[in-house]
């Protein structure tokens, strides 16, 4: 009887687990030393948590489910509504600002393709309860500090940062109605994905001529000044207080020594319904892969979520997408660190297996990675075994262990000493 | 709209998460050091996965659902299925021994209850391809070797011993008909949990009194040699084989000493139905918590899933019942480090606040474990702060910053001294 795999999920055998590890690892190591905290949650929750302010996408990608009790229940599709439950649950006892990251595994019911899989992982940073522009810019840093420590640089990639309420007030300023926003955005979003003149036919078709001609103007924009001459931001405070919050964030991304990284798109959109304020992509320059990492402000989220009105930004990475672009610049494999062994320990003979078995169980007991050979035998074959788990020290239990001795052999230098297996065992232990 | 978590799962708060943390970490490492690699697979399969073999109690407290093909999928209420078929996938490849571990996330629809969850974490390891017993012994070992490490002593907690294959020729030779052997181990396994009088009259029910008898003599067995008074394994192959094995199992755990922690129990069966020799439950000695941890021999399950016959011997540790135990014997709370913080950075005033992200950037860059004030302001506040996140050292950015110098604090000590930036930074990247 033989099962294949669920399409879109992955196999992680134990050299595709280093590579795992290594970029979980990483993730984790760039969270702490930035100050944030890490939690998780459960892998599924009551459906109706993802219908509230997940994006249209996510909630036609759910994998849901009823449990016996007739309750309606869904494997997590993101993480941020698990955030903002557990937040709301102790509001008043966290000290703030709550700054916290989470690795949460993912499933999205979605057609499997280059970058997106139905099962992934997610690096989760937010910060909770700072209004300021310098969160935004410390959760844009703490991405650039992790890719950055990877190996990829300006050259290779881009945050493309815009903002959320300056498009809404251009949007309401240029004269969109209401009832129209909605689908707009979604276009909006899907703007770098669409060939140019499909873009500008459906613009047209949803808000007329002269309408497109302004949007796809402010679209283009180069820099913040320009949105300026684009639109005119006197009397209308929304619009100045969000070109001034992306003045304030570019020049703390400045402080932080990373403006190199980062660039003003007003392209970017972001699907998510929840944003409110500053949002961001991070994208690989040369090729066409889609965002690496995606966040922004979502100061309503909680509040919707039955707590107080408090604000929040952050951002998420998944692995698919990162993974893809590391193989394609060449910067993974060098970095995985191979399996390795300190000790390998071989016996000769049968009746030495039981001496073999005996000191790798003190070996392992002290704190040593440690292997014995499960059939005692020819020398040869056996250092052979050693040397594929890469192991350093090779014990080899032969004939002059009738005198208490063990060789004990460098299996990178080649070297190998004869030494009473006492002598050798409380020299390890002084270590 | 405050919607609740589902009952039986976890959240995992920063200083549940830092509790986790060490039990997986602790997990892992035992696993490296004792020659184990790490593997993964995804969160879902086919139903039909946990149809073929495990358990009946496993296969009610599925959590399946159909994607949108209409495929039957179930989240993985075990990783052996998965196990079972990774290895099948590169059996021809894959160097034997496989000596694999995995920390899989899994699910199972059941009534939350002490101890048990709707959702869990399972320490997993398996030896693939090494028929002898060492083999079994190993996995004891390395389960012992991680509870060891954190505290538990042979007073602590028993390994028990039996074998699956010495039941099955006992139930034989005693003369059980085959059409009962099934319900039967499912009573068996129960024994434990029964009252006395309940397992004796549902026994007496199933096999009748004299069979009965000579069953609970069998089960309350105190050593492997006495198995032979109560059965005669003379001319039994299959008795005489089941002997042996748990001889040699005793004589290997003896090897790698850890004897003090092991007795034999025929009382241990094991729910699940595709156990074939030895198996072992590891239990708290005082208390009434379910098994720690449980194993043994499968080597018919690879060819079950399409693959060829080969042998297999593992184990699964749970994290609900052992963070139980390890708090009710107060062995938790003060190994979970604390969260810390290398240098907390402090303004005394808003345009010296921009010095403060500076400097903390360039202190992440480094590798140090760093934040920054997000509010300029009184010295006492920020203190606080700095010394909540724990702190070694504090950087006060205040007047003297005029001429270049900053205020180092050593938070633990008290002391302080002034230094000018350019000095402190050159003294941090040379470390």
């Amino acid at each position: 009887m033989k099962i294949p795999p669920v399409k879109g999920t992955r196999d992680f055998y134990p050299e595709d687990m280093a590579i795992h590890n290594w970029i979980v690892d990483g993730w984790k190591r760039a969270s702490i030393r930035n100050g944030f905290e890490e939690y998780d949650g459960p892998i599924f929750e009551y459906l109706q948590m993802y219908q509230i302010k997940s994006g249209e996408e996510i909630v036609e990608q759910l994998f849901s489910f009823k449990d016996r009790g007739d309750r309606d229940l869904a494997i997590r599709p993101e993480i941020t509504p698990t955030l903002a439950r557990m937040v709301n649950q102790r509001i008043n006892a966290l000290p703030k600002p709550i700054k916290w990251f989470s690795v949460p595994r993912l499933c999205r019911a979605e057609r499997p393709q280059k970058g997106r899989l139905r099962e992934f992982f997610q690096w989760n940073i937010d910060i909770i309860g700072e209004d300021s522009v310098l969160a935004d810019a410390e959760v844009i840093f703490t991405a650039v500090d992790y890719l950055r420590e990877i190996g990829l640089a300006p050259k290779d990639i881009k945050v493309k940062i815009s903002s959320r309420k300056l498009l809404a007030a251009v949007m309401k300023k240029i004269g969109v109605p209401d009832e129209k926003i909605n689908p707009l955005y979604t276009l909006l979003d899907k703007k770098s994905k669409l060939p140019a003149d499909v873009f500008s036919t459906t613009l047209i078709e949803q808000v007329g001529d002269t309408l497109s001609k302004q949007i796809i103007a402010f679209m283009n924009a180069q820099t913040i000044t320009s949105i300026g001459n684009i639109v005119n931001p006197e009397g209308d405070d929304q619009l100045a207080s969000a070109i001034k919050e992306l003045e304030d964030c570019a020049c703390r991304l400045g402080q932080m020594g990373i403006s190199d990284y980062c660039i003003f798109d007003p392209g970017i959109v972001r699907g998510l319904a929840y944003y409110t304020g500053i949002v961001f992509e991070i994208h690989d320059i040369q090729g066409d892969l889609r965002a690496i990492c995606g966040g922004g402000r979502f100061d309503n989220l909680l509040h919707d979520f039955g707590g107080p009105k408090i604000s929040a930004t952050g951002m998420g990475m998944g692995d698919c997408v990162l993974e893809i672009l590391l193989r394609e610049r060449d910067l993974l494999d060098k970095k995985i660190p191979a399996r390795t062994l300190d000790y390998y320990v071989l016996a000769l003979s049968d009746e030495l297996l039981d001496e073999a078995v005996k000191l790798t169980a003190q070996l392992r007991t002290l704190g040593f990675k440690s292997a014995f050979t499960y059939k005692a035998g020819g020398l040869s074959k056996q250092l052979k075994l050693a040397s594929e788990q890469n192991a350093r020290f090779c014990i080899i239990i032969g004939d002059e262990f009738k005198s208490g001795d063990i060789v004990v052999k460098d299996m990178s230098a080649g070297q190998q000493k004869t030494v009473p297996l006492k002598v050798f065992l409380v020299n390890l232990e002084k270590l």
